[in-house]
């Protein structure tokens, strides 16, 4: 690993360079490189804690100054209850995952003597791009060597100390490491990224981690592929046979367990046939999470004559198509599972929709056809993340139609390549006609 | 299916919003629909290939008049021998293929009553452009329906009449099946093309199947992610292990079995050590199929010492990088397998690329090493084709880092959503803390 200050394109370069080494390196090769960084890493906490502390000292500061948000401070914060133990544990749950690089994912015999094989290999460079979140870096240093990927890392300029110290113990562990100098190249200043986000050539996949502003700034500006989602407009439907409590707990953690998140619930469909019955304990378990309910006219004139001290909000269009990432919830009336489908296919951002029923056949045909990386029923929508879905960690969740959608893994990470083992076999005497040899095509 | 004269935008909205109804159909109903287009196309030959015959005649008074080049002339002729067939074939191999839709590819449960399942579905629209080869509106109208997805397709000028009786025959097929009624957009001008490039929320996914520079073109113009592949300069190393007869047979067929396809030979590395050995044999029989040499000076002056009668060209610096598309052979020495390896990396497509050798271990490090689609031991690089791999047919040869790599059958139409059912699981209560409750993660 290596501060660089090399310019972009020779960045780039040298990271495409040592992806061809890397991703020849045995499993152990890259295992043991991982040991080396969670090693180095927990040895030298105190001093990572330090850097930490003088990151978040500024970032008060200029949170008190009006000139940084509160969530931004508070993402910084590696002292932070659990977050320091996280990121360690990630790296092992990284390392103990199954080694994504080499696996046969398809094996035909096409002819006596002549076999193809699908072998799962890594995709080459990654740009990862994140903002003020130090422990992210360690994160991706061991999914990219993990998978043997080169990575060419970009943060924040909020989290300097904090991953400079990082970088530097990384840095060391790798030396010791078959890991090839360049497999890991950082970035610290900001004005490099237009250049790199021009180099399609030589970065496979951009991965940027933060705001919705940042993921659309380099979605905007690179034809390089971006995985990523830059909005989670998450929405979950009432229909009239939920029970009251299971529809009250799943909507008020959707809403309220981590506001700011992608995964959190900003529009609450309501089944006309739900109005007076589910939504009123439902608007209410929310009031008392201090949420403030955006409404339609049906479902606050539903609310006001169930709820009459109730204060709810005229909700406007514009609240339909909005990520509040705050204590704000738009609520809507729908006439059927269509209308509700159809309003989460054009008003939602595909990330995470859920529904709250009895009615197995209504939830099966709502997973069916909404079109989103996540379709729950009777879950939290909160759900969609990679730990929780057991991938040891995640590289970020995507909306993309493509590659990989969701939260994103090791195996987003991988791609595959075609071998075939032959014996001089040649094409042309192979075909339909007469006298031509015919394939097997015998699944092997 | 629809022969349009609605604006782009409307198109792809009318795609989009079929598409959320078809990737909800049972694979039965698609299955139907595509006996219905088989059928239909069956009862349709005469006249589609009085079509095609005409599309033929003004092609082939083009070619004569230095407008059009003979390869497309050869491409547009729909009675060429085998080509009706095949494409009909094609349709019922599609059809009878397992079902791609609903494939559960993971499993787990998070914890009790509350299980993830990750599930195959379609990408949703596909934007396809294609130059003068009539019988791609037919595989790509079966892959479509097969995989769920809505299609708009664009195909090229010179094929006009033959593209549009292929697509009545279909259209009046699907009106007899469940598939909606724009699920399959046709779109007969090309002046729409740079305004389809631009709606990038509601294509998915490019399919560009033509020449290099439509392919460019279509890369450069769009932020849709574009499926396919520009260049296929395939190369092939020579290892002085290699049996001169395989040798011989496996170059002669990459490079002349079909010179202006992708996956034809346009570089041969030779090792030092076979340049008086096996290379005269080859360049003898490449010779005799009239295949022009582009050496540089080793292997220039080795051939001119084994085959003092043989003409060979002195090879330029370009030559290494161009895709000849012609009986035409750029012919370099290497010093070793890792050079051979980078040179390919460097100068190849990431298309598909061969080792000639009898050494079990150099086959292996160089299929590990070489960074593309498909990487053969002792077999030709043209055996990179959909329906030799037993895809039952393609949609092109990607040579893209994500998603789909190589020969793209109806897997590379695909993408998962992730399902989850609980029982009002909440995310809140599980976590590393005490008293939190831990995920479960069991594969089942």
């Amino acid at each position: 690993m290596s501060l660089t200050n090399a310019s972009p394109a020779d960045a780039a370069q040298a990271a495409k360079s040592a992806s061809h080494v890397l991703q020849t390196l045995s499993a152990a090769a890259r295992n043991d490189a991982l040991t080396a960084i969670h090693d180095g890493l927990a040895a030298a906490k105190d001093e990572i804690l330090a850097a930490n502390a003088r990151d978040l000292e500024l970032a008060r500061q200029a949170a008190a100054d009006g000139k940084l948000s509160q969530s931004l401070v508070s993402r910084l914060d590696l002292g932070k209850k659990g977050k320091w133990e996280d990121m360690l544990k990630g790296i092992l749950d990284v390392r103990d995952l199954p080694d994504p690089v080499g696996r046969v994912t398809l094996r035909t015999r096409l002819d006596d003597g002549l076999d193809l094989e699908r072998v799962t290999c890594p995709i080459g460079v990654l740009l990862i791009i994140f903002e003020a979140r130090p422990e992210v870096i360690a994160n991706i240093a061991s999914l990219a060597v993990k998978s043997g990927n080169a990575a060419i890392l970009k943060g924040g300029k909020e989290s300097t100390e904090s991953f400079v110290a990082i970088s530097t113990v990384i840095s060391r562990a790798l030396e010791t490491s078959q890991v090839p100098n360049g497999a890991i190249q950082l970035v610290t200043t900001r004005d490099v990224i237009p250049q790199l986000l021009a180099l399609d050539r030589h970065i496979d996949l951009v991965i940027p981690r933060g705001s919705n502003e940042l993921v659309r700034f380099i979605k905007d500006n690179t034809k390089i592929p971006v995985l990523g989602h830059a909005d989670g407009l998450c929405s979950i439907f009432l229909e009239p046979s939920a029970d009251s409590q299971q529809a009250a707990d799943v909507i008020v953690d959707a809403k309220t367990s981590y506001p700011a998140a992608c995964n959190a619930l900003e529009t609450l469909l309501v089944h006309e046939a739900a109005l007076s019955t589910i939504l009123p304990p439902v608007a209410s378990a929310l009031a008392a999470k201090g949420v403030e309910l955006r409404c339609d006219p049906r479902s606050k004139a539903a609310l006001q004559q169930a709820l009459p001290e109730l204060k709810v909000v005229d909700a406007q269009d514009s609240d339909y198509d909005t990520e509040f990432l705050a204590l704000t919830l738009a609520a809507k009336t729908v006439e059927s599972l269509e209308e509700a489908v159809l309003h989460i296919n054009t008003h939602g951002s595909h990330h995470t929709d859920a529904i709250v029923t009895a009615d197995k056949e209504h939830a099966e045909q709502f997973m069916s056809a909404v079109d989103s990386a996540g379709v729950y029923w009777n879950a939290s929508t909160r759900f969609a993340d990679g730990m929780r879905y057991g991938f040891g960690t995640e590289v970020g969740i995507s909306t993309n139609k493509i590659h990989s959608r969701g939260p994103v893994g090791l195996e987003g990470l991988m791609i595959y390549k075609y071998k075939i083992r032959g014996n001089g076999h040649v094409t042309a005497v192979y075909g339909e006609g007469e006298g031509r040899k015919r394939f097997k095509h015998e699944p092997l």
